[in-house]
Parts: C-alpha cells; sequence; structure tokens
C-alpha cells in the first residue's frame, strides 16, 4: 500500500472545513430566526424588512456544502464516522435551509399581523418561539460536540411544541369567533405558530442526524410511532 | 487491474432497485396526497380516516433508500451520474416523506373543515390540488425518464401556485370578514392551501435534483432569484 497520509490530512482538513460551515451555517439560521421572531414581539418592520430582504448567505451555504459533499464523496471513499458525517451534512443543511425560508415566512406573517392595530396578545406564542429557538442551538450544539443526550433531548421536547401549536390555535379561533375584528391578527398569528412549529421539526431531525452519526442507528419514525 | 465486471454489474443492478424504490415512493406518496384531496372534495371521513391512520409505509421506505444509499456508497466508489443519483436519492425521499407528512396534514384540516356544515365552496383549492399533484407527478416522472425538459416545466410552473396561494387567502379571508360563520372552515383551507403549495415546493426540489443529475449543474436558488 502507498501511504495515505497526506491524503487522509486533507481529507480531515476537508471534514472541519465541512463541518466549520454547517456550524457556521446554523449560527445564520439561528440569528435570522431570530430577527424574525424579534420583529413579531417588538412589531417592527424594519426588522420585518431585514428578514424578508433575503437569505442568500444561507442559500449559498445549502449550494456549497451540498458541493462540498459531492467532493468529498467523490475524491475520497469516505467509511464509517466520516460517511455518516458527509451524509448527515446534506440533509442538515437541507434543514437550515428550510429554517431560513421559516424565518421569511414568520416575517411575512409579521408584516401582515402589524398592518392592523395591536388588537390581541400574542399568547404563547413568545413561548413556542422560544421553546423552537432552544431546540434549534441545541441541535446544533449537539452536532458540534457529537453529544448524543443532548440530540434526545431536542427529540424529547416536539411534543411539547406541538401542544403549544394546538393550544395557540384554539385561542386564536375562539378569539377570531368573539372579535370579528381580531380576524386578521389571528391567522397570522396562528401561521406563525404553525412556522415555530415546523423550525421544531427541522431541530428534530437534525438531531435524529447527530444520532445517526454518533450512535450509527436510526432513531427516525421509532420516536414518532412512540410519540 | 482486476476486473470489475461482476461488482459493476452487482453495483448496477443495486442502482437499479434504489431508483425503483424511489419511484415506488414517489407513487405511494402520490396516492395518499390524492386520498387526502378526494377526501377534502368529497367531504368524506372515511378518507381523512384512512390517510390520518398513518404513513408508516413511506416512512419504512425512507429508512430503506437511507440505508440503501449509505451501502452503496460505503461499498461502492461510485463517481459522475452514479454518485449525483445517490445524493439525489437521499434529497427527492425526504422530498416524499414530506409530501407524505403534508398529505396527514391536509387531511388533519379537512376532519375539522367538514366538522361544519359546507358554508362555503372550496373556491380554487381544487385547482391548486390538481396543480400541486401535476407538479409532483411531473417531477417523478422526469426522474424515471432522466428528462431535464419536464423537470424545468415543474420548476416554472411553481409561481402560479404561489400566486393561488394568495388568491385562495384573500378570499377566505375577505369571506370570514363578512360571514362569521365561515371562520373556522375559512382557517382550515388556508392551511391546506398552504400545505398544497408546500408539496409543489417539494416537486420543485425534486425537480431541481434531476436536472443536477442528468446535467450535473445546480439550478437551485438562481431559478428562485429570477422568479
Amino acid at each position: 500500500m502507498f501511504s495515505l497520509r497526506p491524503s487522509r490530512r486533507h481529507f480531515e482538513l476537508e471534514m472541519k472545513n465541512l463541518t466549520d460551515g454547517l456550524l457556521a451555517m446554523g449560527r445564520l439560521a439561528q440569528e435570522r430566526l431570530g430577527v424574525a421572531v424579534r420583529s413579531l414581539i417588538e412589531r417592527d418592520p424594519n426588522l420585518v424588512a431585514v428578514v424578508i430582504a433575503g437569505d442568500d448567505d444561507i442559500n449559498q451555504f445549502h449550494l456549497d456544502i451540498d458541493n462540498h459533499c459531492f467532493t468529498l464523496l467523490a475524491l475520497h471513499q469516505p467509511a464509517a464516522v466520516d460517511l455518516r458525517t458527509i451524509m448527515a451534512a446534506v440533509k442538515i443543511s437541507s434543514d437550515l435551509e428550510r429554517v431560513g425560508d421559516l424565518a421569511v415566512n414568520i416575517a411575512e406573517a409579521t408584516e401582515r399581523h402589524i398592518a392592523h392595530p395591536p388588537v390581541m396578545t400574542l399568547g404563547e406564542i413568545p413561548r413556542m418561539a422560544e421553546w423552537a429557538q432552544a431546540m434549534l442551538r441545541d441541535a446544533m450544539a449537539a452536532f458540534a460536540s457529537q453529544d448524543t443526550a443532548l440530540a434526545q433531548g431536542v427529540l424529547a421536547r416536539d411534543d411539547t411544541l406541538d401542544r403549544l401549536k394546538t393550544e395557540v390555535a384554539r385561542e386564536l379561533v375562539s378569539s377570531m369567533l368573539h372579535e370579528r375584528r381580531t380576524i386578521e391578527s389571528a391567522i397570522n398569528l396562528i401561521l406563525i405558530s404553525r412556522h415555530l412549529e415546523r423550525v421544531g421539526d427541522h431541530a428534530t431531525n437534525i438531531g435524529e442526524d447527530v444520532i445517526f452519526v454518533v450512535a450509527a442507528r436510526d432513531v427516525r419514525h421509532h420516536v414518532a410511532s412512540m410519540s
């Protein structure tokens, strides 16, 4: 056998670049989600505009990470944990890109929401937002530190977010039925609560991918069927 | 070099199994979406129940296809079009799994919708449903036949679906404001129109993956920025 050392060192550097890129993309997605949530809570059209202006950076990360994964697979023959990490990276980058899209969706609904006078409180929505943001933060931290316990903790919280969403919808529908002037705001808040729930779903996907990378087993759907 | 022939034949068979599995998963996702749409149009609680009962088969396909891709990458050193096909398969199976989830979401909203008397027409929603279903069907046909023109046709239709969604929302909000008794139905129809729009997004993703496989170029985000 010829020496694999230089190529191996190069490969390890490339793998580190890949995970660094994914972590940077994660920070960007979290930041955009945070701005979208703040735009809602502070009713700030400037923050809305910042989010709606676009997420070219996140989209660029998505393309770059995909290309990077393709190149790593084509040029090296990654095995075991490296191969699992690359497969996870392809998926996690899709999930983070969707989180970026959801931040835009939240800002768009906020734009319509704040076009009306503040006729109602946000109810449990700020709590949903905190919950979804914490899940995403922990999922990315679990990826960074390969911490399956932290990842499991993300999975365990998805049901609560789902329950909050149902609670929010019930309260908002009741408000619409009793006060006609709340209708337009309430619809947009229902949509926002759905977008936040979807952020939790993507955090859950990432948590599952972390467990797949570290533990080499697939926890998807099994968890869902127990819940 | 030792002969690669037996291994190559085995690999080709495995690749065919992979694409066959993906096409079967696609048919299943289309079927479940079709039943969800029919449950809405026919106000049929039995069809609702069929969809809500679960999509274990789609989830199983998702796991199997992922595992298959992992094994192909680990045991063979796929290159060029094979490697692109495997990467696309990982993504397409995620998209199809989400379409299955969206069918459940549509059935859940239909369940709430038909719990109220039929106070309003579905407006443009059946047209949105046809549009989304045709996009998904064509995206999978484009994958089956590696037809980039067909895939481009899917991408080109996403804007129309988006416009229909906005139109539907405007009409439904106006109905809620004028007729209190339509509120609960209208909310669920708004959610359904959003789910259908998401089906179109997943069909678009699949179309982009087909173009990536065949043409080895990445059309994502470029298309979005032109639209």
